[in-house]
């Protein structure tokens, strides 16, 4: 120990977040929002449950379940797309992990946060343990959401900048939010678990490429439900755990803009701007896909035509997707150059285009030597500027300024049930995929979750 | 989304300290290290299983063994000081939490770690689970401690000074690294054990005065055992997980002096520099308990000839342990004015000390505030300047340099055994507690662990 300055800069007159957090999530009353609203808090819970079927038979699901089976857990609740039950808190794990395995799942743009993930995946799994309804489900899922958004709008971009993979860093909190309004647990109750879960934020963005990225929605689920089973039976936790001067905000951003949580609370709903990708990959590259796939189809090109691709994107591409050349299909979920060169070939960037083989195929790695990244600091993060040059000398251009996925270009509900059906047709067949697809798409209306559970799992 | 700059301060080229922990934790032979080390790992051992059957049957571990029964858990490890068995990641947890609930275990003074509740309470379960002997808990332990210890020296102060409890932000390292070794795992595998674990910090200071302070350990040791158990299955991480510019270290401080983990490895050892606490509460107290306690003695003092109190002390005790009026014992703890009265008017400040009678007793409140607290930054956080005037108009001064407990005056096996049998003989008896005590400080030499949990849990 050495003596020194124990000063570091902290803003002790927050607001009572943690508080106002928590009372919002007990007293709003169910369904107290637009149809707009619902609609995409359906279109969430479905496009999750698919994203979660497709990958439950990678072997990142098989090592996790292995891990998880030396505990010798009880059978208490389904993991998607399988056969196998675990307990509520490893069923929450496990689902988390499976839905982020492809880089597939939905996108809350103004954060990168994937949402769902953390929050759907503890409570589907502790509703099934509980017997909730798909009411409270839906209710829960929107109220869960809004609490990991709202805790990531005041933080970002500061705290994803510093390092922190921004979906289980907040996801914590919005499980925990969702798992105490399924618990019913009191308003008081409800902000403990929020503090329990404050001390677990989870996830590093140097993890991106490896297992332990879609590991960080499935723990974070984990964290969520057992901070909630905790503060119903009496744990505690600082009221102050979010926003004090030692508290999570302050410690792991250094903005922490409290209007983002407390203006329009209750009033307008995060859920609402939620997005879902159409390529299985990370979220910054689609705009790169979306230009290469579009100058692909107006102009017929063929691959061997294709002698320079130069793309013009924010320094996020660069920093977030710039591996030159990958070795695997988890390290091309993060390339613009592997994307660009399946988009071109393809014409599509799914999960299929991240298979190891695809990656490694010399066509595939010819095409891609042939994209160079120009950092652009004037072009926003939502758009590029793509230019193709041929063999025969013409020069194609595009500027895309929201890519096909975006608020502004989203994906119907006939793409979005394709997209379901292409993961989970494979898994469990298409009658039970129709089916599933049908029950998450109506997923309020049900009195019981059991016929769902069914729809999701195998025999 | 907003355009922005996302350059933030990054050391690209950090040694390999990922791959270096990992290797090390791997190929060091067993007890290759000197007898003063040895016999330190088992005074450390030994300390952290009466601090964790202590409070065994406190509230604290009430609502978390509640909250774990509700997962329906397979009974497969002991929990310290009761009958009940759960699986080894939750037995982990609740064992970590009971050893850190009277704030009474082993500290790392360098970083304000306590060291081994983190890797004790994950090996201890982990090892009863496969039938481990002895010698390889103590080797673990002493590996886990190293390694939660050297990445703490890394970035002490700067990472604890942001707010992060450094004991569970560093522990879940210490105990992944301990469980690969208990498990014998590869070098590869340990390194992804390390990664896995990096992604899950646990730990802010704001908790300090709630149950979720106690469960920083807890929660680190069941992180780094269920890192260890998917690594095992070969579950992947960032092999550059703790040193990247976007990994743990970087992302969590901004001070990273890699040497203090690449210098000395595997010749000097950091729990040969741990120590116990004599006082049941937050270290920082501890010269100023010690003060009071030898000036009461010195001069036969009673409470009522106290007139005033005058702490002159680092910023730090302020700041840590500021709280005035405390209304129950967690909240004593982390006030040094409550302490120093219990010490004038008792002689020690043991657990009972800290019950919610003694804090609220008026004998207590009109002492504790007769204490002033003047902060002075020429005082080592070690040490402690106290002047007591009397009522007679005498004042007496004692400038304490190092209390009871540090390095430099360290508690007796003989006073760490009276620290072990108040704890445990309340809960186990005095005969049980006899041959736990002995068990444990001779660890190394047994078989298997079967006789020592029987000797520390109930029928």
């Amino acid at each position: 120990m050495t003596a020194r300055n124990t000063t570091v800069k902290a803003d002790a007159n927050a607001p009572a977040i943690t508080e106002m957090l928590a009372q919002f999530v007990v007293t709003q009353p169910s369904r107290s929002w637009s149809d707009a609203v619902e609609a995409q808090a359906h279109r969430t819970f479905a496009n999750w449950a698919g994203c979660a079927v497709g990958p439950s038979t990678h072997e990142t699901i098989e090592a996790a379940l292995a891990a998880i089976q030396e505990l010798e857990p009880a059978k208490q609740a389904a993991v998607l797309g399988r056969s196998e039950r675990v307990d509520m808190a490893n069923a929450a794990l496990l689902n988390g992990i499976s839905s982020h395995t492809f880089d597939f799942d939905d996108t809350h743009l103004k954060t990168i946060i994937h949402p769902a993930g953390p929050v759907a995946s503890a409570i589907l799994a502790l509703g099934e343990h509980l017997g909730s309804s798909g009411r409270q489900l839906i209710d829960a899922l929107v109220l869960g959401v809004e609490v990991s958004c709202r805790v990531g709008n005041a933080i970002y971009p500061d705290h994803y900048d510093r390092g922190w993979h921004i979906t289980g860093s907040t996801g914590m909190l919005g499980s925990a939010a969702a798992c105490s309004r399924v618990l019913g647990l009191s308003a008081l109750q409800t902000q403990m678990a929020l503090g329990i879960a404050a001390s677990q934020p989870v996830g590093l963005r140097e993890q991106f490429g490896s297992m332990t990225k879609p590991f960080h929605p499935g723990a974070a689920a984990k964290v969520g439900l057992m901070a909630a089973l905790m503060a119903k039976h009496g744990y505690t936790a600082s009221r102050r755990a979010l926003e004090a001067p030692r508290g999570l905000m302050q410690v792991f951003s250094d903005k922490t803009d409290w209007r983002e949580i407390t203006q329009n609370l209750g009033k307008t709903w995060e859920i609402e701007l939620n997005t879902y990708k159409p390529f299985a990959c990370g979220i910054v590259i689609h705009p790169a896909i979306d230009a290469c796939v579009q100058l692909r189809a107006q102009h017929n090109l063929k691959p061997e035509q294709v002698a320079k691709v130069t793309l013009k994107a924010h320094p996020l591409v660069q920093e977030l997707t710039g591996k030159k050349t990958p070795s695997d299909g988890l390290l091309a979920k993060f390339s613009v150059f592997h994307s660009c060169a399946v988009a071109l070939l393809y014409g599509r960037a799914g999960e299929h285009e991240y298979a190891d083989k695809v990656v490694t195929a010399p066509q595939v790695i010819a095409l891609r030597d042939k994209v160079e990244l120009i950092v652009d600091r004037s072009i926003h993060e939502a758009s590029v500027d793509v230019t193709i040059e041929t063999t025969e000398g013409h020069a194609h251009h595009i500027f895309v300024k929201s890519a096909i996925g975006s608020i502004e270009r989203p994906m119907s509900n006939a793409q979005l049930k394709a997209k379901f059906v292409d993961q989970s047709a494979p898994i469990l067949g298409a009658a039970q995929t129709e089916k599933a697809w049908g029950l998450c798409m109506h997923l309020s209306e049900q009195e019981k979750l059991d016929e769902l559970l069914q729809s999701l799992t195998r025999r």
